[in-house]
């Protein structure tokens, strides 16, 4: 359900590269981080592509997502090795060429001064689209960048984690997004036609209904998410009074 | 990189429908599953999109995945409440009338006729597609279907793993994708020039590079994947060789 709040506010989409993720190989960790970092600065993720480590299809999604949504972010593939295209890839999207980028160089031979081990391939990691501006990595030092709305930055969720919290006032947010959540053992199917009708006096509100089973027991967690916190403690109450009427015995929760 | 053999192969897009996922308060389990379960089929995971439960959002994915992949499948968005309604958008996507399906009534009656549960909210989850074929669901009953090349799954992780591994030879698959990985510490800057000339020798085999950091040592998983065994353990060798060369002890694995 799209809200009136979430209207207003700056949207993102996340582009996660790498077959690695595509394969099963690698469960992706940065999706939930960065959708729970952008919520808590008042940014709507709006979707999330994965696609593989090919030309075409990063260019293609870049630019649909660049164009749609107020920020996008990008995981993987600015790494050293072939697979690692990302950056030249940004750089046709934009339709601007690829540049050493003068100072991801010199932090890259402050970095790799002692070992000796700059070389060619470890050099692409300086490699930005004319006209970027360097993300920092205080993890491993070879930079993200962004150009335009679109934020490049690595696959490793520790240097992603440390790239993205470190954008600071880069990223303009809007009021965050809270929640709150009912917690009962009352299947969802009772409680549809009641908590629908919750949903309809409460547009500004975002309420979802997410079954698990455990040890046979049905646990029914209704979350309501929206920007206002009076409005979201009234909607609460509402769905903790239909799980009552219900027979159930709600638990509500911030967060 | 694409791949001689992965042009051969079917090809597919998973969708994820939900707003728990792209809020972060849900971290998805079914992209690994379904890539590693495709993948031993052999069919090549290609995409992966995750959007809003908004209709428009849905009806637009569906339709672009649809057109472009052999299979598309998707998950989320077909229990009782307000917020399921990803029937409804395939059948928009597809130009068809949703309708009541007869066997899906059937077997939601079956399962409810003891508690006397079956409401209005539950008898939507017999709601398809007009011509769609059902996916059964021997975990909680209310079916999954699918309609020409899209297959329509339950969010609710083991729900969905029922519904895909039940699908049999309904899915036509090709060569299995196999894979080797040869881990070591050698980092992969150092191994990068020597690891780009094995992929231009083996444009059969994707070969990826996946660093990882553990208490401040250095892993390096490379991982190559195929159809052919014979040529997967001569470009494992080679990238053995290769470590071997660059004073590291390479560990091969099959997968």
């Amino acid at each position: 359900m799209s809200t009136e709040s979430s209207a207003q506010a700056p949207t993102a989409a996340l582009l996660i590269i790498g077959n690695e993720i595509l394969s099963g190989r690698t469960q992706d960790a940065n999706l939930i981080f960065i959708a729970k970092y952008l919520g808590g600065i008042g940014v709507r993720l709006r979707e999330v592509r994965v696609v593989p480590d090919d030309e075409a299809e990063i260019v293609a999604a870049v630019n649909a997502l660049r164009a749609r949504y107020t920020y996008l972010f990008t995981t993987g593939g600015i790494g050293p090795t072939h697979d690692d295209i990302t950056s030249e890839c940004i750089a046709k999207a934009f339709g601007v060429p690829l540049i050493q980028h003068p100072e991801a160089r010199r932090r890259l031979e402050a970095h790799y001064a002692d070992s000796g081990l700059l070389n060619e391939a470890r050099l692409r990691m300086a490699n930005t689209p004319k006209g970027a501006v360097l993300i920092d990595n205080p993890v491993s030092t070879a930079p993200g960048f962004q150009i335009g709305n679109v934020f490049v930055m690595a696959g490793v969720p520790s240097i992603m984690q440390a790239m993205l919290t470190g954008l600071g006032d880069r990223l303009a947010g809007g009021p965050p997004v809270l929640s709150r959540t009912v917690v009962c053992a009352v299947p969802e199917g009772t409680l549809a036609a009641g908590l629908g009708a919750v949903q309809a006096e409460f547009p500004d509100v975002d309420i979802g209904s997410y079954p698990a089973f455990r040890l046979g027991q049905i646990s029914t967690s209704l979350v309501l998410r929206g920007t206002d916190p009076v409005r979201l403690d009234a909607a609460a109450e509402r769905v903790a009074a239909l799980v009552t009427d219900l027979g159930g015995t709600p638990e509500i929760a911030a967060g």
